[in-house]
Parts: structure tokens; C-alpha cells; sequence
């Protein structure tokens, strides 16, 4: 894809959903709109000159820390979208970054917030933001009307010691082993990947009723290929949804990865 | 993603490769290459009018039946790369499209064929392409310079009963269960799909030390969410790859998906 590669404060996207990036409700798959985000924030970052092609030298990457995506209505097969980015604000470590979702006729339906950092890609620690050139001028400042994550409690299973402030599984843990595909040029598990693992925790007939309203995703420590996690699930009791992380088999005191899926039930289907 | 909407026979996009679709090896995952692939395809076909939002009335949706790709080399992380695709030729029930890849320099790294058919998004049997103003004058009709499928073989397991020409297998029977995620518009598993699970039949070691240099697909029949199919491997002799066909779990007679994975040893890794 094209994108301008002025130094404006917010870069534009259109983007069309091909059958073959529908889900089986016949909308933009969640795990490609969150793909996009990635991709539209990458444009943006290069445009600025402070992307992954001007870090060849520090050797720096950026990588996601959390992300919040909120979706009024997602957009249709044969629809097209458009993805606008701008930068929040940025400190000594992480940068945010807001998205806003419109569908074809201009209309707002969805919101995202990306929190982003800036690893050695050799050695995966993190390099921080000082080297690089962001000015106060790349910054738009205004914020997307979307709630900030709050704190994630890990989940223990039943009859397991756990921490107060912890949830306790309402279902069995899952394993999982990560397998080529699932590592991306850091070589460690990209998010589209977790996306993808954490949406097949639903079945077909789940989301046949309901729809993503909200996702939360929050990186705690990268997981490499070959590792097994175990998947640990609390659902919500108001049915809305379920609370995940993702921890190193057996090892549940030291989370990966915590989500937040909220889910709003649909009349039609 | 925006493309030129006259009716043109052939249709180029550019694409760039983000850390997020690279692969470990820091090269174009193959799998985004193919969802590009079929998305160049979607806009050129709907581009002519000839795609599925003007197949409303009829109920028509354009799906594949065969994948052939051939790369000399792969796009690096972040470089652009050109995607030029034309219809080589149709018939009644086929219509064959051509794709070359182009590098940031305009040089030629590889081709794919697709083969189409259109079917019936509720009955999901073939509506054959006599409908469609599938006119001469959007033909192009050149052909990519790469070689047609050769005839396919079922493999089965060593000890199983199998007919003559048929492979068998060097490697142990694999199982999966097609879950959310792998479902598409069509409320079948999608492309990309398969060729993420093909891909993750090998090591992240294996594919450091070689590159995809051929891949082909063909489709039997429809897999559908809950299926759970028996991966069955014959490697190739020379070291130079692999062939596999899905079949539905214990029923090795009536494949689902044949598929031959070439790749070809590289220098540096």
C-alpha cells in the first residue's frame, strides 16, 4: 500500500475488506483491522523519520507494550474503512499513539490507543526514546475518547495458591506452542498472532451472537518460538466477555501476556 | 488500501514490508504475501466489474482453486515491493490470473498463478462464469513464465492400504482442528490459513537455513469450522522440501487439500 510521506501530524488510510479478510459474520476480521493499525502506525513513524528505517543504525525496533481498541460497529465485506493516526504524547520511554476507525460514508465507528517502546533488536532491551528526533511539532496531542486499561489481575486456577487482587479460571487451562509462523522479524510472537490465538478461545457459535466491543492487550515479557503457554480464562459474569494471560506453562505467577475481551450481544446475526 | 478503479487489464499496487509482516528471517512472510495476492486480485476483479459486489443478485463469490507461487528471492523488511496482476485466461467454469512481483527496483523477484471459481455463497456449488460480463478486452492473456501444476498424489500413512502412485508418508500423522479464526466470508477455512498451517509444519531452523522458492496449492473439497484433518508429509528426497495433502481425520481416501512446498537451501541465514 501508499501512503503519503509528508511530516504531517496525522497520517490517513483507506482500506478495503476483501472476502478474504471477512470473518465468518461477513466483517473485517479483528486480528487484520489490528494487522492495519500496526502497519498505519509504521507508515506514520517512517513519514517522521523516526520509524525502523531510520534506527538501522542504533539498531532499535519499535515494539507494541499495550493496546486498546474500541469498535461501535466494525465494517462490512465489500466496505471500505479508513485508518487515521496521530501521536498522543510521548515521554523518556513510551510513546502513545490513537487511531480513529471511519466507515465509507466518514462516519467515526472505532477508536484504538497503541503504547510503543523501542527495544535493541539484538539484545530486546529497551532502548528508550531520547536518540530519536521527536519533535514537539509531530505531536497532535489530542486524545481518543476511549477508557485507559486498567490494571490486569492474573488468573490462577481453581485450587491453585493465589495472590489477593488475582481472579480464579472459570475454565480449563489451555496449552498452546508457538510455531513458525507465529514469530515476526523481532523473532518473538507478533501480536496479530496472539490476536489470532486469543479470538480462537470463542467458538463460531459465540461470535455468530456477539460481537468485539472491546479489546485490551497488555505485553508483559516476549514469548519465543517452541515455548508452550498455558492459556488461563475468567469469564465475565455478565456473559460480556473474558478476562485471559497467557503464562509460561506451568509458571503462572509470571504472566506474558493479560487481555480483556468485551463482548456485546447482537439481535441479529 | 487504495486502488486505481479503472477498468485496466492489468492492476499494480505497492506494498511494504513492516516489521509486523516480516518473517523470523526478516523477509515477507509468505502468508501476507498471499492475502496480498488475493487482494490484488479482489480489486482488479472489482476494478472490471467483474467482483463480488456485483454478484449481490446472483449470490456469487469468487474462490480459489489453485495457488502456484515461485520466488527468486523475497522482499527484505522494510522494502517496498510491486504487485502487477492480469487474467491470463478463462473458460466456463475457470478464469486463471497471472502476478508478477516486482522489488523497490523494478527488478522481477517472482510470479504466481491463481485458478477461480465462482460458487454459490449459500449452496457453495459453482455458478460457472457464463454470467459474469467477462468480456475479451479485459484479457490480457500473457503467461507468467512459471511452470502448471503437475498431477498431484495422495499420501498415506506407512502400513495403510493405498493405491498405485501414491506417496507415502516419512513423517508421523499431524492432527488440527480448524477453529474461528481459520474461517472466512464463505464460512470456510481461508487461504491464508492453510498456508499458515503448512508453513508451521516446519522448524524455525529448517526455514533459517533455506528459503520457499515454489509453492502449490490445490483445493478438493471445503474444510469447515470444527474439522478437525490429518496432516499428512512426504519430504522430498533431495532435502529440497516437502508434499502434503489434509485429509479429514481418518478418511485418507478423500483428500481436502494437496499442497507441495519446494525451498532451496540458502548461504547466509
Amino acid at each position: 500500500m501508499t501512503f503519503a510521506m509528508g511530516k504531517e501530524k496525522t497520517l490517513s488510510e483507506e482500506y478495503f475488506v476483501s472476502a478474504n479478510e471477512a470473518n465468518a459474520q461477513r466483517e473485517l476480521a479483528a486480528h487484520i483491522l489490528v494487522s492495519n493499525i500496526i502497519d498505519t502506525a509504521t507508515a506514520h513513524a517512517n513519514a517522521l523519520h523516526i520509524g525502523n528505517p531510520d534506527m538501522e543504525e542504533t539498531g532499535g525496533g519499535w515494539v507494541l507494550s499495550r493496546l486498546t481498541i474500541e469498535m461501535e460497529r466494525w465494517p462490512k465485506v465489500n466496505e471500505s474503512y479508513r485508518l487515521t493516526t496521530w501521536i498522543e504524547s510521548y515521554n523518556r520511554r513510551f510513546s502513545e499513539r490513537a487511531f480513529r476507525v471511519e466507515d465509507c460514508r466518514g462516519e467515526t465507528i472505532g477508536y484504538a490507543r497503541t503504547v510503543w517502546m523501542v527495544i535493541d533488536t539484538a539484545t530486546h532491551r529497551s532502548l528508550g526514546l531520547s536518540h530519536l528526533p521527536l519533535a514537539e511539532e509531530y505531536i497532535d496531542g489530542s486524545r481518543a475518547p476511549i477508557e485507559r486499561q486498567a490494571r490486569q489481575a492474573p488468573i490462577f486456577a481453581a485450587g491453585e495458591e493465589c495472590p489477593a487482587a488475582a481472579l480464579t479460571a472459570t475454565a480449563d487451562t489451555r496449552g498452546y506452542t508457538f510455531r513458525y509462523c507465529d514469530i515476526d522479524f523481532y523473532r518473538h510472537v507478533n501480536t496479530v498472532r496472539y490476536i489470532v490465538l486469543l479470538l480462537n478461545q470463542f467458538t463460531l457459535e459465540q461470535m455468530d451472537s456477539s460481537r468485539l466491543r472491546r479489546l485490551e492487550l497488555s505485553f508483559m515479557q516476549e514469548a519465543v518460538y517452541g515455548m508452550t503457554v498455558d492459556i488461563m480464562r475468567h469469564d465475565h459474569e455478565d456473559g460480556g466477555g473474558a478476562t485471559f494471560t497467557l503464562c509460561p506453562q506451568g509458571d503462572h505467577a509470571h504472566p506474558l501476556l493479560f487481555a480483556r475481551l468485551f463482548m456485546r450481544q447482537c439481535e441479529t446475526t
